[in-house]
């Protein structure tokens, strides 16, 4: 993509009605444009993230034998009324029509996924399964000032699963366990996987925590090596400074710590709660009817957008990880000589012929330090310089005229173009 | 995908609240399943559908250098009321917050758009540029019978261009016909370019229009070769039976014929009704500030699929066409010794090997009947039926013991799996 044609183009002012770095950054880079409090519009460089952590995600879940699905916003009331929470889910949307009664505005799709998964289950034969979508929700939060952290409008993965039994589904929750994991670390997070309220009808559920003094979460933890001791502040029965009871019994000393954490994703044993309320039932093996067992398993994909911006970032812009970057490469070229556009022109081909994703600035009224600064602040993992003085800097090294730089790194090199090449598929 | 293993199940008898054939035969063909009215879940085969018309329509309008970004569904009311449209646009949903004052629910995007184009737009060299998404729509309908062709919420790919002058505009205009006669073709629709109102601000808009007994439109056009003339009803200056005077000129003698019609896109010059009103304007090569020309380019995904299967079944159910089903193949076997389950597994995993995408029915508990009516019901392109009749059938012939039939033909024939790949790559 030629920069001079992208639509989104960087500013250099923080936005007055920000208050958040993920906000703030991702605004002035060209990646989002704020619609009203919490909610944002994704620009062609935003899309190109959030596409990016939707399709790990996907990979993910089918590995754990997910199946996607995609489910409505409009929501029928009357399922909402048999769980109760038509009028104690505060955050809901109610959505009013000329011709019929009201819906909700899907902030969670239990309402409409268990009715409807009661309509392919009879047997134990039908069980196992687990069914998830990657969707826009809608939930009308109070504080909206984190950016894309907390929006009243954010896309989400959330899966379902239903099984014949505590035994069954305890052995799927271990599966997605790993496939959280996964996720989180191919997205470049570490998240801290920290016990968590089960809610009145389960006993736990895990919530995969990043820290980040930016977070509105807080939560104590144990850094001691294969502890993963970790609880959210409003269940801990521990306080920082604490000895880690799990280290001492392995006779190790460690000292539990507090933080401030977004949570980036759950994970949650739902039991029987709401096949219950629909009546979801199958024929076991010896013909009794017993009731399905669920749990269910959110990533909020925005979400963690903005969690990588609070956590990789600098003063200069955003950093991001190799696998979310909108493109690998980023080309500059300094000054206007016919020169210099053909060999930056020439190289941007030659990279898209070896199909990596580059993003050039080919503009000719942008300066050297203008051009300089946007690299950084979009964060693309690698910058390719083409100038003058990086063309006959050093004439008897045929060919090295192109200056490599990494976003985390302060080093420039020259390189010949096999170089680069080789470097980059590292 | 096992077929044992696969969300939604076919279902027998039609489903008593709709009247349309395109949703009686997904909801029986396990596509989708009714929310409430004018509102459908898509379920796994649905999805798949609805992804492979999204990427054509995404790769069309990518090679139109159509840029592709993601809008917010709650819009910005202040927008609204500046277009006027707050109180006008009937089917727009409206949504309380608790904390803020209303939103729209977006039908349409301009109101999003447009305030957000102006940001990046200051001289003549900041255009032309398209920018669309792929993205799920509301619009309150009063009429909410035609399964997914109508729907209150629907999925929608609409692009936005921007331009220096009418002049350019055209250029443009010209090219995402073709753009769309591609898309049309590549889903396996004919769709009639028909002449439509431009509205209170343009002349003339352009619809794509399939021929259909379940449409809602109806348009007069003309059957004569290179022809193409086709008017929506509603500016129709001619009648059925007519001569058509196009082809007259050119010397034939050609009749005018009328026909029920689903519209499934629309391309339409907005010229300077929006940039107007958001006073989105650029500085000209002269220096002066100029207004920016706009158009518009919808595609009801979604509809596009409802279409499709008004189109395209017979009384046993879907034909998809090859480019849109949810798998190429569909594998039967029929019987459960372990010599047909054996075959069937194997042939199941060769075809994968071979990246076919395979839906195989290795069901115990279904019978012959039921297998093959939902193959049908199901309307995969190619049939392949593994049974003991089939594996002795022709002891003379080695190999050939695969029964291909395709769906939308009679004849049957037994193949090796070498003579299966050939066809399929056919």
């Amino acid at each position: 993509m030629k920069y001079s044609k992208l639509f989104g183009k960087t500013i250099k002012a923080d936005p007055k009605d920000e208050v958040s770095t993920n906000a703030k950054l991702l605004i002035r880079a060209g990646f989002i444009r704020k619609e009203v409090a919490g909610v944002y519009n994704y620009l062609p460089l935003g899309l190109r993230v959030l596409n990016k952590i939707s399709n790990i995600v996907r990979d993910e879940m089918n590995r754990a034998d997910g199946q996607e699905m995609f489910m409505s916003s409009l929501q029928n009331k009357a399922n909402w009324e048999k769980t109760g929470r038509w009028n104690t889910f505060d955050a809901l949307f109610k959505v009013k029509s000329r011709f019929e009664t009201e819906y909700g505005l899907g902030p969670t799709h239990e309402e409409v996924l268990v009715p409807l998964a009661k309509q392919c289950i009879a047997s134990y034969k039908d069980l196992p399964f687990a069914l998830y979508q990657i969707q826009t929700k809608f939930r009308d939060e109070e504080r909206a000032k984190s950016g894309i952290l907390r929006g009243r409008e954010f896309l989400m993965k959330d899966l379902y699963s239903f099984h014949t039994d505590e035994e069954d589904f305890e052995k799927y929750y271990e599966r997605m366990k790993l496939a959280y994991k996964n996720v989180f670390e191919r997205c470049g997070l570490h998240a801290i996987m920290t016990e968590a309220s089960g809610g009145a009808f389960s006993k736990f559920s895990h919530e995969y925590q990043v820290l980040t003094p930016a977070g509105e979460d807080t939560i104590f933890y144990c850094e001691g090596k294969n502890c993963g001791f970790a609880q959210n502040k409003e269940i801990a029965g521990v306080k920082a400074g604490d000895s880690c009871h799990k280290c001492l019994e392995s006779g190790h000393n460690e000292t539990i710590k507090e933080g401030k954490t977004i949570e980036v994703g759950n994970i949650f044993p739902l039991k029987t709660r709401f096949s219950k309320m629909f009546d979801v039932v199958y024929k076991a093996k010896d013909g009794t009817e017993q009731l399905v067992v669920m749990g269910c398993y959110g990533i909020g994909i925005s979400r963690l957008m903005g969690a990588i911006v609070e956590v990789h970032h600098d003063d200069k812009g955003i950093v991001w990880p190799k696998a979310l970057a909108p493109y690998q490469v980023h080309i500059v070229i300094l000054g206007n000589q016919d020169e210099i556009r053909k060999q930056g022109e020439e190289l941007y081909k030659k990279l898209q012929d070896e199909h990596i994703d580059v993003l050039y600035d080919n503009r000719e009224d942008a300066g050297t330090g203008e051009k300089l600064a946007d690299v950084d602040l979009i964060g693309i993992p690698v910058r390719l310089v083409v100038s003058i003085k990086n063309l006959t800097q050093s004439p008897g090294v045929a060919g090295q005229n192109i200056e490599w730089k990494t976003r985390n790194d302060a080093k420039t090199e020259l390189l010949s173009f096999s170089e680069v090449m080789q470097k980059l598929k590292r």
